[in-house]
């Protein structure tokens, strides 16, 4: 995805070559012409494909979500990272472990907006490890639903998540893929 | 707004006379397509007004601001409830207490996201108290910007949030105006 790649280019800020901040149209500020071209993209990629529900996790994946699930028009459903004091109806609930904060934290979805028999497509911001990736599947499969395919905005095609994803036998589309940081900067794969 | 109001009494979950859960099309399951309906909404009360901006929190928020932003093409940011590790650059930031988590959070903005000299509009989810969107008020005077308005989906007429606001010179949209519960039911405003 062109735009996509060039917003990462111009506004993207690579930490020692390791950490890629993208807080100026993604993660804190957002730009809703480019999310709705994000989701656009991936209503083509997953086309044909019978999807009855989005499953993602707050926040960076709400907005990203909801412009998939416009065109789609199937509901999102986004996971909480930490159990809300109001929440009491029974939840599903799976660990995740973040390298970039370092700390685990359990995403919880309430077991009525994760009907069994669905198919489900997991939409993230990130790949790297596939950390959330593999915990939002988690959540699916114990719903007793299937993981119809994995939608990620920025894949760091480096590290280990997408392998561990097409192993487990999910379809992954990733709309933008690094292959490396160099000098701070962004190199993407092809 | 009908749709909304339909939606709040057959989907929405009032507990004890007071909490009123909307989980099930706002605040875990979103349903796209009222979320495009509130934005058009958000965005017709406040035409002909000039907006540089919109300020939401996370994460419920998000997705109220990204279907105004989509009609008004103009960048969202979202306050983010505590401060990422990854966060270094300077931010302003404002103690927001949760009378129903019964919390206090710290709302933090990275500053290049809130430009000085901007209009900018308020949007969340609940107004009731009005110390969120009082908060996020905060943050605009900070960065040395103005406050065009303030959208809220659901507000608590019978608590003090509105009179706060206007109070404070702001003009308030509210989309469905709660007069009180009943017998854990909503009874709305006229």
């Amino acid at each position: 995805m062109i735009s996509l790649k060039e917003r990462i280019n111009n506004e993207g800020i690579v930490l020692n070559n390791s950490i890629l901040k993208v807080d100026a149209f993604l993660n804190q500020q957002i730009d809703p012409d480019l999310l709705m071209e994000i989701g656009r993209e991936f209503y083509l990629r997953f086309q044909g494909k019978k999807i009855d529900r989005i499953l993602t996790v707050e926040a960076s994946g709400i907005s990203v979500a909801l412009t998939t699930g416009l065109l789609m028009h199937v509901p999102v459903v986004f996971g909480r990272k930490q159990r809300s004091v109001l929440i009491n109806e029974e939840s599903y609930q799976t660990k995740v472990f973040s390298f970039t904060k370092k700390k685990t934290s359990t995403v919880v979805v309430l077991k009525k907006f994760l009907p069994p028999g669905e198919n489900v497509l997991i939409l993230d911001d990130f790949l790297a490890m596939g950390e959330a990736s593999m915990g939002l599947a988690d959540l699916v499969h114990q719903a007793g639903s299937e993981v119809v395919g994995i939608g990620i905005v920025i894949e760091k095609s480096f590290q280990t998540g997408r392998q561990r994803l097409v192993d487990a036998g999910y379809q992954v589309e990733s709309l933008a893929r690094i292959k490396k940081f160099e000098n701070n900067k962004v190199i993407f794969e092809d």
